[in-house]
């Protein structure tokens, strides 16, 4: 089994006064053909950007919405509105919301902190800009915590996810879960490279992941740059794949999982689950415990986005069906808990997924290194 | 329910002399931006453009086989050896075998009585450059014979399977299977619009069909000149519109059927099959009897072709993988006669779909106009 290299990618980082403030993203739009970075000054540009996936996949949708706050905490923007708009910046990855929100409530106590402070002092308008700065200092170092704690998660998701993993595995995995999506190796992406560092992975199925080609371009760049043995293949070869006994596992990523084990993920990800039950091939999904909503009841309860249709009719700039062709294009498809062999968090394993052993992984806190972490193992 | 329009699209040609021999084909690969036609002068040509999926779809690459016999004869080339490379030109599609045997059977047939009838005639040379036109002719009668066999076969398909559309369906298809296959409106796409025609289509789904988009770049492109309300879809995202119950009927066509029922058809009919019996959703499959194989017994027997990883890893020329991505590209997958609610044939609907009503289908020889052609409805 070949060495495997290390993937050395920062899809997101904060840049400080005076270059700043600014939060400066890898465009995976562009991915592979070119490593372009876009700098956001303001949190419009930051959303917009979010909207074009230019950052994408979960974790990363949560540090980046931090981010945005620290940022409009920095340019004196409204920040309860900016959080706001940036927790709605797209309506299923619940990361968003999560992210904002915790940068938000970091800045709104700074600034209490702060206005009891200042009572009686002086000179009003500099104790208000010295205020100001602390608060949004507050902000970006909630936003550097939720990054640090993404890679924490990240390591942990691949600790516990490797226990899955037989030797010489085939791992079938759809869209993009790696570097390019976490502040660490990822999620699905991280237990696939561990799998690899302990010689039992012994080829990665990368389906191209449509309409964009998430993995085509991100998980086979992911995969080539790990050294990973990889093939791309169209999504619905998949089928075929398992037909001839040729994927051993499936894992993917999620978008939001509701608090019955429903998860939401990229369009595609249920059929996959569905083909995997017919096959017998277990179907595994990797998330942090902040990818679980547990005020969503069921998947009822989780909007999926509906993207423009010429993502569908067009490819990079031409049309591909004709201009009076219609088309249905969900982001994402919501997978039932009975479909979900096991969800490896940073907390450590729910098997089965259900409602209680969700639950028992939201209950959990940081729990201590090494400790045994396993949700439950029922069956 | 709107009118259906005329679709008026004519795949392939023959062109007489002086400005033939030639087959001319419609260049599908252009489609829809470009409506361009390929004169094909000799077999080499013909195949390139097999190859190249120029003309595809199992009943008129039978049809264009026969055409290119007719052609190596009119050339003067060695006949049996076109034939053979006509038949082989891609190996999952028996159809061209199939036509391009009987069309060398008849030439073959015609130079057997020629040599019979010129024995002791005066003219040697000019007796033979007769006695080859007449052979000639006789392989083009065949072809054309054949084609109009198809569209004889098509109208047939078309009213069999007009009799499983319920009120208001919202009929699913992959791939392209209508009058750019055929010669005449197709196999699942004549049925299609049969429904259409009798006001019972509500929604025609056109899965895109990747990596060449059949789907939406020919299926999207027949219903939109024929008026039909579509809408093109990726191939992933027909799981989730199953389990929001928004279909109601899959249907595709066959590159070859084996004795035991098992249909191989392009990649992604199989998925497609798995997803429909998991959502209660009928499957129905629709070709001509000449796409049955009865010398293969079941899925082993026929052979899926592999097409270039490049056709996965970039697209009109642009990489959208890294260079060092491999691809796993299989053109065909093979779905299991289990999985197949009903055949429909010109011959009429075997139902269930096994080896008992497959044979009977082939026992049938142009069943009196109106009869009641129903192979087998047990249960």
């Amino acid at each position: 089994m070949a060495h495997t290299r290390a993937v050395d990618i920062r899809p997101l980082r904060w840049l400080d006064p005076p270059a700043g403030p600014a939060v400066v993203l890898l465009d995976q739009t562009r991915l592979p053909a070119e490593e372009e970075y876009l700098t956001c000054r303001d949190v419009t540009t930051l959303i917009d950007a979010i909207r074009r996936l230019v950052v994408r996949g979960a974790p990363m949708l949560g540090v980046a919405a931090a981010y945005g706050v620290a940022l409009a905490a920095y340019r004196g923007d409204d920040v309860p509105a900016a959080a706001g708009l940036l927790g709605r910046a797209r309506p299923t990855a619940v990361n968003l919301s999560w992210g904002a929100e915790r940068a938000l409530a970091a800045w709104s106590g700074a600034v209490a902190a702060e206005e009891r402070r200042g009572e009686g002092a002086a000179d009003a308008a500099t104790r208000a800009a010295d205020a100001a700065t602390r608060a949004a200092a507050a902000a970006l170092a909630q936003a550097r915590e939720i990054e640090a704690q993404d890679a924490a998660a990240s390591a942990a998701i691949a600790g516990h996810g490797l226990r899955l993993i037989g030797e010489r595995s085939r791992i079938l995995t759809h869209c993009n879960t790696g570097a390019l999506v976490s502040a660490g190796e990822g999620t699905a992406f991280a237990i696939i490279l561990a799998a690899h560092r302990a010689g039992r992975l012994a080829r990665l199925w990368v389906d191209e992941t449509r309409p964009l080609l998430q993995g085509a371009r991100l998980t086979a760049y992911e995969a080539a740059r790990a050294g990973i043995p990889h093939a791309v293949l169209t999504d619905s070869a998949a089928a075929s794949l398992m037909a001839a006994g040729e994927v051993d596992l499936v894992i993917t990523g999620a978008d939001r999982i509701a608090a019955d084990g429903s998860v939401a993920n990229k369009v595609g990800t249920y059929g996959l689950a569905v083909l995997a039950r017919h096959h017998g091939v277990p179907f595994v999904v990797a998330a942090p415990v902040s990818t679980i909503d547990f005020t969503a009841a069921g998947a009822g309860a989780i909007q999926v986005e509906q993207r423009p249709g010429q993502e569908v009719t067009s490819f990079a700039g031409n049309a591909v069906a004709p201009p009076e062709s219609a088309a249905y294009n969900p982001a994402f498809d919501v997978t039932g808990a009975a479909l979900v062999t096991a969800l490896v968090t940073e907390h450590g394993i729910a098997q089965p997924v259900h409602a209680g052993t969700l639950h028992a992984l939201g209950a959990m806190r940081k729990p201590r290194e090494g400790a045994r972490s396993d949700v439950s193992v029922e069956r």
